[in-house]
């Protein structure tokens, strides 16, 4: 790659730490800018730029949120503040994409808590950057204001979305609150001739 | 996906317009680019902003340069402008990142022409911009110039490649350019069992 010009290989930089880009897709990246004009180039700049400032966080559930709250004010997301849902019930996922996801269903009336990742075996500093501090002192409030706080923990069936389920029961296991799995057996649509071991385990395991 | 807040939908329409990057992965990118720091987010909003003015293309290959040329002079690449190259010699490629392929072999010594994409069926504006004219004019010098150019089809064996490869040498044709494409056959530790039948067709075309 050290044919390209510098700033061309910056950009390439850049680009590389995206999820799930390598060097290659980079650079087409790096190539697709350069072609783009002038104009564009300021509407991604500034989009980027201002995504920060423009954007904060639920209070409650750390959901993404447009940032139109005053300073001082704990802004809350539409489903925190919504008077419909079971502030009682809280689904705990990984990252925003899976509640969006969930929410396609309409099938959950409850509440979210979202992680911001998952607990990496190879990073020690892992559940810090997680909110489950946060977690952890919501469900307690809950179980004070109320006393039966239910928790779904819908973490990724991953080695990590694993280790951080188990990690999150071993947390809130003083708090003695309902928790419960997502159901793990077969996709719909899925086939048995191409199913995975583990797959086809637990959907004899959870067969009804 | 309309559940996210503004600002970051707009992130997502615009990475979607990446190369190779639907809804799903663009959706990944904005919630990347949510959770980096200002300083990191404000270095790439200035490495695409800044690309275009740091970044121009060189006078006879089109290859990407990095600008610190006087307004008024014709840039060289560090190919077109060595001396012990073959500047007799043209190879044709669509893009920088299949040149950078090809130097890497050292096999060739001649200079390049990227066309900067292909002939699409579906854009009848197609050839008017990629990089063609330039080309005949650039061929037709070397041919008053010298009188033996020879020109290397060297664009992707697809139906766009093949297409802008077949439009190109219909192009150069009152030239009388000695003209010649990439050989077709089986790629080196490719396996019999997985190739499909035109690689198989062409492997036997040009047996040796």
């Amino acid at each position: 790659m050290s044919s390209y010009p510098k700033p061309i290989q910056h950009l390439i930089e850049l680009f590389s730490k995206f999820p799930g880009i390598g060097p290659k897709q980079a650079a087409r990246f790096a190539f697709h800018i350069l072609n783009e004009d002038e104009t564009k180039l300021d509407e991604i700049a500034r989009a980027i730029k201002g995504i920060k400032t423009e954007v904060g966080f639920c209070g409650l559930c750390y959901r993404s949120i447009e940032m139109k709250h005053k300073k001082n004010e704990v802004p809350l997301c539409e489903y925190c503040s919504s008077k419909s849902r079971d502030p009682k019930i809280v689904m705990i996922v990984e990252k925003e994409a899976d509640l969006a996801n969930i929410e396609r269903t309409h099938a959950f009336n409850g509440l979210y808590h979202i992680l911001g990742g998952t607990i990496s075996p190879l990073d020690s500093s892992g559940p810090t950057k997680l909110h489950i501090k946060e977690l952890f002192h919501r469900i307690q409030k809950l179980k004070m204001e109320d006393g039966s706080p239910e928790v779904i923990l819908a973490t990724n069936p991953t080695t990590e979305g694993d280790m951080t389920a188990l990690y999150i029961e071993r947390v809130l296991k003083p708090l003695e609150a309902q928790i419960s799995r997502l159901g793990r057996g077969l996709g719909t649509g899925a086939e048995l001739e191409y199913a995975d071991e583990v797959t086809i385990a637990n959907a004899l395991t959870n067969r009804k």
